[in-house]
């Protein structure tokens, strides 16, 4: 027999009544039932109940042992009792009596139970982590991450794509956060970067011919932490194509993401139709470049109806440059109360509060309520009704001003709307495409023009667009939202490099600075660069979706704290003096 | 049609004669035949031969492209005359007529060509690897390496196992080599490590209650580099599994290599039987501890031959403690011209050189010849040659002294003599399990004991064995050779806290320091730890092997120079004054 098992702890059913087995795994439970000994023993595949007489030979030794301590038991398989089969469990057809039983290793005592469902403070979690990790969720957490990961490379395979890896100790590639260095030894006072993106070894994939490359790739982000965010490593589906269009990359990518959610979605709907929505009206409609389409609520410009109207506030506002009112139509929110509570939301996110009109009928037909209508009077009330397609029972609310001071809010608004008057799909993954960004934004203060996003697209135009107002100039660039996260960003990229020190030059940036940042990549476009494009997608940020979680520690095996400390591993940790000799770095005191 | 290509450069056939296509790709090569301009087309996936003839409307834009441009033709496809038919090519049967042709991006002088097989030096290819890399025997070495990958992944998830990905920026984690560094942002003064090898996170698993994990894992190690060794980061196929003994960990990992190396192993034949060496056998027998089974020749010792003979360096010798004789047969080696270059062989090694005897027959039966022969005489010599079983036409070479003295050199003279012989067959893949490592090894000079390898692993007779001479102990420890280079190194671990606190114990380190240095594995193995273990194989050592390349960086797509810089991307490069200073670190100035 093998030295530790026969058989996984999820493998005996009633065909092995009668065998004798060896199982190894946790002591998960341990009860006294008149004298006998039911234990759970558990290993990573599942729970089997073991259970040992008073009279056995075991029995002294099984008495010994506590929650979490690893054993070895060898035993006979009986069938349960009719009554005592439990069908949830595979092993709930038997039970194993104990013969003998060895430590294997045992256990002090716990920091944290794994049994039951006891919450305990992150730290606690994160320090004892190879306890935290023995939980069933947790468990459940990291092999759908696992089995997530594999079925991406198997849809990336079967689509002609092969993976590559691109160097992790390497040259800064700024995607606008802040790089990880690493001192070189041989090179003291030089140091290395680890990647944001492998952005730049993709692009030279292209430039080197390889056609069509994917990675799971680790990025690292010298970050500030966050629920959805890891502060150190975290892991993107990068991927590349030649000779492609942006609707090329979309049609690469959807039908792997969508297999992928119909795979491990539990069951939701997967939106086989993903809407391409400019960058302009995602903000305009939903307040957000990251819109969740389960919520239907899309917004609308109102501002025509309150032109010279008598809510002066509105009225005044619109005498401005670059303002306008848009509504957030609120389907079934048509209470005082609700409304109320919608304008207390607003006022609690920094705005003024949210004007709001509602619609019922007290027995005398359709009326509008609040004081805005009162304000406005019924002949424009009526027409917002009908611009918005609201009726009895519904309501509207209303936004003030330069759309860049009440969007973020709006969004927001617009989700809690959906959320409270349950008109979000929770059952749904709902995807779209946020296409057109500008590739420039002006600094309101100092009126600079900078990259929006990303400097490697190439501009919808090309260099005739690059001639014109640079604020207008759209870029082949684009997001994927799904239920309100970005899930994925790309481009296609300019691979001019004409065309990139152009870009560059609008941006304040001289050719001499884009080939020092830049150089490997722009060198490299002077000899014979195919058009290319590409989008990476978040890793951790899909499992989280698809595990219901909303902090991305729960998807992650060991992942640092919020102040980006591995407490179980001590690290970061003060180095040797030998190690910063070698480097040739002293560190300078802090006061 | 699409934008760029209807076909890839490797899809037409004389099926496709007479449609109008679309190709994008590489000008491979310009041939101006009688006015015609033939161009061979490259993308990724093949070659196609385009033509423009002086009286097509696109010969004047056609004339203007060189070697490397990136193109797109419109053209018809017609069969080539049966003549020019290349059945060599997939796509030799056609050639397409250029009716328009544009460039997409063009391209300077070449520093170096794609086409043909000029040798560049290795700066100018790594400073120019985005054109290096398009060369034939590139693309297919990194097509290579990412298709075994794949297969490694698949055959690990069919054996069980699933991937998980662990930390990146973390905790030192020993290995033998030096750790590189990351400076804390959050934390001035304190420092990350990347990871030698996942190899505390991968026990952390198993205690966590995982059973079967692998990783394809970048490892990190700040070495100087070598021609089989990157000198920064690595891939390795890393596992670990719990409830295993050693046998185990064998049967799990062979399938997985056997079939990769069937795969892709060019039709050479791969050894099924992979035999079990001790670590003294290897070396007393190979003279390493990463044998060449290809080679038949095996060591012996010839000790009691020498013993108070006339050769006085040997028998003088041999009064000395812990010395020996060793012979090398050299079957079909007898010749003084072959042994005399294998005596210059050993003094260009740094030995004195090497006596030898050999066989041969001139007319009046067999005689040994060569002066070590005369000095023994007949019987002695005749002992040695039945013991080493040789005959006429053969040779042997001996080696005396401390084994630890002429060992390394002895094992280099039979890799030369085998192949020299013609003894070593090419052809082939021959595997050896070195087992029973010892332990601990005892510095020469200090006295002092020390781990021989691997901290982490589980003595042979546990502890037990640790309460006797520390020389003698052996570990569930073990090598994979291959052809002469180490392919697998792995061990079942030591999960006993008491029984590792005492290993480290005997090699001078105390609990504190254990507890310092690896205190995240050493608290987990307190909570209920498994037995596990697991292995490691070098993913580019196995390209290396299948691509047959004696260099790493040929299986790399961009590695660092031997300097360790990369001149492409100017990494390391100096960091800005304000990342120093956020870092809280200060370069000291070098003389």
């Amino acid at each position: 027999m093998h030295a530790y098992r026969s058989h996984t702890c999820a493998a005996l059913t009633a065909d092995n009544v009668g065998e004798t087995v060896r199982l190894s795994g946790w002591v998960h439970r341990v009860r006294d039932h008149g004298g006998v000994l039911f234990i759970d023993l558990r290993d990573h595949y599942g729970v089997t109940q073991v259970l040992c007489d008073p009279d056995s030979a075991a029995f002294a030794d099984a008495e010994q042992v506590r929650a979490e301590w690893c054993v070895r038991i060898d035993g006979e398989v009986k069938a349960r009792d009719a009554s005592l089969v439990n069908p949830k469990l595979p092993t709930g057809a038997i039970e194993v009596y104990i013969r003998s039983i060895e430590v294997l290793g045992s256990a002090g005592e716990l920091p944290l139970q794994v049994f039951g469902d006891q919450e305990y403070p992150e730290e606690t979690r994160l320090r004892y982590r190879y306890l935290d990790l023995r939980r069933e969720k947790m468990q459940a957490n990291m092999v759908l991450r696992s089995d997530v990961v594999s079925s991406i490379r198997k849809r990336m395979w079967d689509r002609g794509f092969r993976e590559y890896q691109t160097p992790i100790i390497t040259a800064s590639s700024p995607e606008g956060a802040r790089d990880f260095l690493v001192p070189s030894r041989l090179h003291p006072g030089k140091f290395y970067a680890l990647p944001q993106a492998p952005q730049q070894f993709k692009q030279l994939l292209m430039v080197s011919g390889f056609d069509r490359y994917f990675q799971i790739a680790p990025c690292f982000r010298d970050e500030d932490p966050r629920a959805d965010r890891s502060p150190t490593d975290f892991y993107q589906l990068d991927l590349e194509m030649s000779f492609v269009e942006q609707q090329d990359v979309f049609d690469a990518i959807q039908p792997v993401l969508t297999g992928v959610f119909e795979e491990f979605g539990g069951g939701k709907s997967v939106d086989q139709d993903w809407p391409q929505i400019s960058y302009r009206d995602a903000a305009l409609w939903y307040g957000t470049d990251k819109p969740d389409l389960r919520n239907p609520i899309k917004m609308q410009v109102v501002s025509d109806h309150f032109r010279e109207s008598g809510f002066a506030i509105f009225a005044k506002l619109l005498e401005q440059d670059g303002t306008e009112i848009r509504a957030i139509p609120a389907p079934g929110g048509g209470s005082r109360k609700f409304c109320d509570r919608m304008n207390a939301f607003a006022q609690k996110e920094g705005l003024p509060g949210m004007g709001y009109i509602f619609w019922r009928d007290q027995g005398n037909g359709m009326e509008a309520a609040g004081p805005l209508a009162k304000n406005i009077g019924p002949e424009r009330t009526e027409a917002i009704r009908q611009q918005l397609g609201l009726e009895v029972g519904d309501a509207a609310f209303f936004l003030g001003g330069k759309p860049k001071s009440f969007e973020s809010v709006a969004g927001k608004a617009r989700t809690v709307i959906g959320s409270e008057l349950g008109l979000t799909d929770e059952n749904r993954f709902a995807f779209a495409w946020i296409v057109d960004f500008p590739i420039y934004e002006k600094d309101e203060e100092s009126g600079k023009i900078d990259f929006e996003h990303n400097p490697f697209s190439m501009p919808q135009g090309g260099m005739a667009a690059l001639e014109g107002d640079p604020l207008d100039v759209l870029g082949y660039q684009y997001d994927l939202a799904c239920n309100g996260y970005e899930l994925v960003s790309g481009a296609i990229r300019n691979h001019k490099p004409e065309i990139m020190f152009k870009a560059f030059e609008i941006a304040g940036y001289g050719e001499d600075e884009v080939r020092k940042r830049f150089g490997g990549m722009v060198n490299a476009f002077q000899y014979g660069a195919p058009p290319h494009g590409g989008c990476a997608a978040g890793i951790d940020r899909i499992v989280m979706l698809l595990a219901e979680e909303q902090n991305i520690r729960e998807v992650i095996l060991f992942p640092m704290n919020q102040r980006a400390e591995d407490l179980m591993m001590a690290a970061p940790s003060e180095p040797t003096s030998d190690q910063l000799m070698e480097l040739g770095l002293r560190v300078i005191p802090q006061e």
